[in-house]
C-alpha cells in the first residue's frame, strides 16, 4: 500500500471543486460523490476529518454545502495529507538494539543517547517529503486545472454543481424535515 | 503502517556489521540474527533481498558470512530501502478523473494529457524524499556509530562475531556435511 493513499486523492480533488463556487454556493459531499462515481459514505467520512483539521466548513442549514475554511492560498497538500492520514511517520523507528546480545536486557546508557542515525536519517527524508508536500497549496493546482481543462468543460463542470446547489435549496424550502443530504 | 517498515531497519542494522568484519569473515545471517535477537528466518529472507539487489554477497562454503558486494561509501539508504521494499511508490495515482459524471465513461483527450497535477505533486515529494535518501551512505552511519560506541563495546560486538566465525570454520572441518548455517 502508498504511503499517501486514495483518501488523499479523493481529497485534494475534492477541496478543488470547493475553490471557486457560484454564487458562495459549495457542493455537498453527496454531490461530489456522485459527479466522482464514489460512494457517499466514504466521502461523509472524508469530510468529516478535513472538517476537524479545520479546512473545511459546512455552510449553514441542512441543505448547504462545504466551503474551504480559509483560502485555498493558504491549504497545502501537506495540510490534506496530514488531515486524512494523520500525522503518519514515514518511518518508525522499533530500536531494535535494545535487543541485542550483549545487553542481556541492560541497553548501556550510551546506546540511548540521541537519535539513533538510522532513525535520523530516516526523519530527514521524511523532512524533505513534507517541505516538498507544503510548499504545494491547493490554488496552485486550481490554477493549473483551470489552465488545462478547456472552458467549455469548466462551464459544464460548474453548471452541475450550480443546479444540484439550486436543487437542494428547493428541497429546502418545500421539505424541512426529510433530513440533510450533506 | 509505516512507509519504512522493520525489515529496512534490520536490514540498516546487519549491515553496519558487515562494514569492518575481523579477518575478513563476515557474520552469517544466523549470527546476526542471534545477535539481534530475531527470527533467523526472516533474516535470511532479508538477505535474499540484499543479496538479490547486488548490496551483499554470499562468502564462498556453505558455512561462510556474508560480506558487502561493494564499499560501504557506496550503499545508500535509498539502495537498502529499495531493496527491502521494493519501488515502493509514495503515492498511487488512481485517475479517479476517469469516473467523473460528466465523462459518461468517455474521458476526453485533454484531460489525460501529461500527469495529474496532484499527482505531480506527490511525485516531487517522492523525489525529495528519495533524494535525501540517495545522500545517506551505509559508511557514514558506521562512522556514526563506531565514534558513540565506546572502544569495550566495540570489541565485545568484534569478539563475538569472530568467535562466531571460527566456529563456522571449525564446524567446517569437522562436519562437511551438516548442510549450511548461512
Amino acid at each position: 500500500m502508498a504511503h499517501i493513499g486514495a483518501g488523499v486523492e479523493y481529497a485534494l480533488h475534492c477541496l478543488l471543486y470547493l475553490v471557486s463556487p457560484r454564487d458562495g454556493a459549495g457542493p455537498s459531499a453527496r454531490d461530489l460523490a456522485e459527479f466522482q462515481g464514489v460512494s457517499p459514505s466514504y466521502l461523509a467520512k472524508l469530510f468529516t476529518k478535513l472538517e476537524k483539521a479545520g479546512l473545511v466548513r459546512a455552510q449553514e442549514g441542512v441543505r448547504g454545502g462545504f466551503r474551504l475554511a480559509r483560502p485555498a492560498e493558504q491549504i497545502s497538500f501537506l495540510d490534506v495529507v496530514d488531515a486524512v492520514e494523520g500525522r503518519k511517520p514515514l518511518f518508525e523507528c522499533r530500536e531494535i538494539r535494545r535487543d541485542c546480545i550483549l545487553y542481556k536486557g541492560a541497553q548501556p546508557s550510551w546506546d540511548t543517547i540521541g537519535v539513533c542515525s538510522i532513525h535520523a536519517g530516516m526523519l530527514a527524508a521524511e523532512r524533505a517529503m513534507r517541505a516538498e508536500l507544503a510548499a504545494r497549496t491547493l490554488a496552485e493546482i486550481a490554477a493549473g486545472v483551470s489552465k488545462k481543462i478547456p472552458a467549455r468543460g469548466q462551464r459544464a463542470t460548474s453548471d452541475w454543481f450550480a443546479e444540484r446547489a439550486q436543487k437542494r435549496r428547493r428541497g429546502k424550502r418545500t421539505s424541512r424535515n426529510t433530513g440533510t443530504d450533506r
